[in-house]
């Protein structure tokens, strides 16, 4: 086992350091076999309210960073129930890696429902509904969804093609059994979506990379387009195309991927298709004027540069207007035709600078867009949940149930609004125009109110007058934060402060970018490579082992159990 | 890594033994890099004739045992070329494995492209025809078809639901563009397809065992229905039809599925579904006596024992005799309603014996049927390939190109009929009754001819008077001794004869069954179950040392370009 002693060789100090808090983001599972399972997953709603005793439900909604963080460090004085729509935690930084076959997909993953955490009680489903006043979720069945394991684009059932009345029949039938299930602390960690802008045919024809299908089904198109260009039918043309990879989006993500599948290519796709790897064309475009605008400009700019030397053309201040399948300047194309005979599956990108644009395939990475559930069902209270709220502004409303309550949402990216413990914030509702008659004097100022058992944090939240970047870390620090003040009860000691760990990247060719917020100053090239792949591989190993030697610990310790 | 020293515990002498011919079917690829890779692969039909220069080209048809081990095989002095519809090699006997989660997909796959074998050439096609006086082979492309990574059964293009125009128009919309290649000598190894004995629904709603893409369709429908079962809104009836399992297939392939699931059900999913657990019903049928049948008596009877012991019921001498979507007794069932809410994806299985059975699955294994291409297309010779063929049957005919020639096929199983040497044979076509007043005289018995260029072997062939299982083993040592043969060029030496290294199956509980043919006597029990797992472990440790640590040989190595 030799072959682990070059891990072991890495800086250790240094690592160390980084290490320290993105090892502390992972609950350590050491316990692999809990002697005593007392306390199992249950089936009916009756099994589970049995199953409580006399303990606190808390339900988490997400299991995603915030919501699988959360669920794993709550302590058994709760019965925690995660409902999620999707059974397992994607490890989001590792999905590039798997995407191009450096890594198994299953490094990757983490099933919510686990042997060594008896009392996280499960349930695949979305929620659909709150009520404040009752605390009770409806939850919709969505365990044989057709997209499962796949970035969530716009309006989850919406069907492009057809008209409203089509839509609203479209989205009865395909509607799951709904269940209620009553709470007694509600943390709503559902996420974000992947943004498109609306763009035309982005949502059909792009790739993203936010789940374990994504990064599948992106592994498998660029293999099929080195293998249909290598064909002997396939002409000059349509090879130039398929071999032409087009990435939307300088963010890290984005650009992490551009640099995997740049490796991926100069490394091994060249000794198995020499001609085709001189024809690869690898061109990420930002609307923005300068990509990985997170990073300070000096790291900025070297990212720049080493991606130039590797052939990733970056094309800044450029706009992507429409993406359709077929070839350019193909009229009156026929989505029926045989696309095998045909275009091969290519795509053609329409840009406002460079006109048609034929690409085997187009990774969309363009950040986030709220979450249609947070947007549109999370807004009325249905009432004002006088047991749990609290009011906040001054003067107080004499009558706070006689008001209108919604929940408060940030203006511009409509997440939900917190205090510094993480609680919803609700504001009263100016009276409509059309009960402008009615006696009742409303304040020029809007009333507000904390609701001291509704939480919510990671992508879907914001903290007042605190905005966070909405990141991994944030959630993660959010969820170990709120799971330490549950566990303790003293949600009151201190609020929320977000400890800034740095940022990191990666930029092909064994080289990194990692920037720490003044702690260590900043460190780009082969050692920051070495910190950003020993982070990540330490993270994955502290967290279950799996990475190196997944295998025959899952042949001596239990099977991986995530679905995908 | 501590955690590796009981497989180093095994009784090595014993394990010896047995590996000492498993292992010998694998190909050793110990040179990981090899420092002159001159020759790679090439893209155009022109850049494949240059690379050639004068080395003989070899055409091998199919990626599976025969096929992927004589092109490992196969010296640098020939030109070899792989052509087959899928890009990897499958090691079919860790696909269970794989299915329940016990082992990583790739485990499970080579790719056949290999920075280890730049003397492999391959294109990813369907032979479509062969002319044998040409000596070239019509190939279609497939690199996007729809079914990749799946069982084959039944026709490729055949949709049950349209008529004969309609499937004709339908093949010609789907059909890839062709190409032809020439060859010096050709191999046919295309092997079978999945046997349904046309049993109405089967090839639609049947799960199959024969590509990875079959195991992860399996292993997502397994979990699929405990997540299903599990949820507040599903009924009793439903509850215990999803968590209802059908095999149908007693031979090793459909045991050991059985076994893997009950060890997953027993070993993994009792602590994430303790209630559910209960509730599950894996019944394997067959439509003969006994199951195992190839084993001894004495062992299939343990086998039997174990089975039950398991909680499996195994059910002889009983036909399915259609499998359909939807539940029992449901009349009328709209196959475009609502799966979700409906029947949750469930099927009905009619049985001669006890009706219609609602199951969450039904896994098919059945055996074999000819290919049909090898049925279809390898008929007619296309006139006598004089220049290859020679005439074995006396007396000779004196004029053989007048006579119509077909390729001879086993008249029960349709495989092709070769010689000792495995070279394909060709016999004569007796005049058909509209040509009875031609005056050539037709000899009563047919004459038959060799060809000496073309061979066929693995599952789609058969031994003259000599027939042999149609298992991974026959295949491996067909394709060994005609890569040596080729290799020191002396056909002529000795015919190939198959050395029986016995058979081994796992029973599941870490119990399993070898049968030695002799050699070592017959095992049973836990020593049959380490002997088994041994095997394949080794057999993939020394294959490509993946099992155990494949994702740090992957990190330094080289990433796995297997599609799927």
């Amino acid at each position: 086992m030799s072959s682990i002693s070059p891990l072991r060789r890495l800086p250790v100090p240094l690592m160390d350091s980084i290490l320290h808090r993105t090892r502390s983001m992972i609950p350590c599972q050491s316990r692999l076999f809990s002697a005593t399972c007392q306390r199992r997953a249950t089936v009916s709603l009756e099994a589970l309210d049995a199953s409580k005793g006399n303990r606190e439900r808390i339900v988490i909604l997400g299991s995603g960073w915030a919501g699988y963080n959360l669920a794993q460090q709550l302590s058994a004085k709760y019965q925690t129930l995660v409902i999620s729509p999707r059974s397992y935690f994607v490890f989001t930084p590792l999905l590039n890696s798997t995407a191009v076959g450096t890594l198994e997909f299953r490094t990757a993953l983490e099933p919510v429902r686990s042997r060594k955490k008896p009392n996280i009680e499960f349930m695949q489903g979305r929620a659909e509904d709150i009520n404040f006043g009752k605390k009770l979720v409806t939850v919709e069945e969505t365990v044989a969804a057709p997209r499962e394991g796949r970035a969530v684009v716009g309006d989850f059932y919406e069907e492009e093609s057809l008209d409203e009345a089509q839509k609203e029949k479209a989205k009865k039938r395909r509607k799951g059994k709904e269940w209620e299930v009553s709470y007694d602390k509600l943390v709503v960690a559902v996420g974000c979506y992947s943004q498109t802008f609306g763009t035309p045919g982005v949502r059909e024809n792009a790739y993203f990379m936010k789940d374990v299908g994504d990064a599948r089904k992106i592994r498998k198109r660029v293999l099929e387009c080195f293998e249909i260009a290598n064909l002997p039918t396939t002409s000059e043309t349509l090879r130039e195309q398929l071999l032409s990879f087009a990435i939307i989006g300088g963010g890290p993500t984005g650009m992490e991927f551009a640099a995997e599948l740049s490796d991926l290519i100069s490394e091994d796709l060249t000794r198995l298709y020499p001609e085709m790897v001189k024809k690869v064309k690898i061109v990420v475009r930002d609307v923005a004027p300068s990509i990985l605008s997170m990073f300070d400009q000096k790291l900025a700019k070297y990212a720049m540069k080493q991606f130039t030397r590797q052939g990733v053309d970056v094309r800044t201040s450029t706009r992507v207007v429409a993406l359709r399948k077929g070839l350019p300047h193909q009229k009156g194309h026929n989505e029926h035709m045989n696309v095998v005979a045909d275009s091969q599956g290519c795509y053609t990108l329409t840009t406002e600078d460079d006109g048609e644009i034929g690409v085997g395939m187009c990774v969309w990475s363009t950040g986030n867009m709220m979450n249609p559930f947070v947007q549109r069902e999370l807004k009325k209270t249905h009432g004002f949940p006088s047991a749990s709220a609290t009011i906040t502004s001054s003067p107080a409303p004499k009558e706070p149930s006689a008001i209108d309550w919604m929940i408060e949402k940030h203006p511009k990216t409509g997440a939900i609004v917190v205090d510094d413990r993480l609680r919803v914030q609700l504001t009263s509702v100016s009276p409509s125009s059309t009960s402008s008659t009615a006696p009742h004097p409303f304040p020029a100022t809007p009333s507000t109110a904390t609701v001291s058992d509704v939480f919510a944090l990671g992508d879907n939240a914001t903290i007042r007058n605190n905005p966070l970047p909405a990141t991994a870390q944030t959630a993660s620090q959010q969820a170990l934060w709120l799971a330490k003040r549950f566990n303790k009860d003293d949600l009151e000691k201190e609020p929320f402060t977000f400890k800034n760990m740095g940022i990191m990247t990666y930029l092909g060719d064994s080289k990194g970018l990692v920037q720490t917020g003044g702690v260590m100053g900043d460190i780009s090239g082969r050692a920051a490579w070495l910190i950003w792949r020993g982070a990540y591989l330490t993270m994955s190993i502290s967290w279950r082992n799996k990475f190196l030697i997944s295998t025959f610990l899952n042949w001596a310790f239990g099977r991986d159990i995530s679905r995908f």
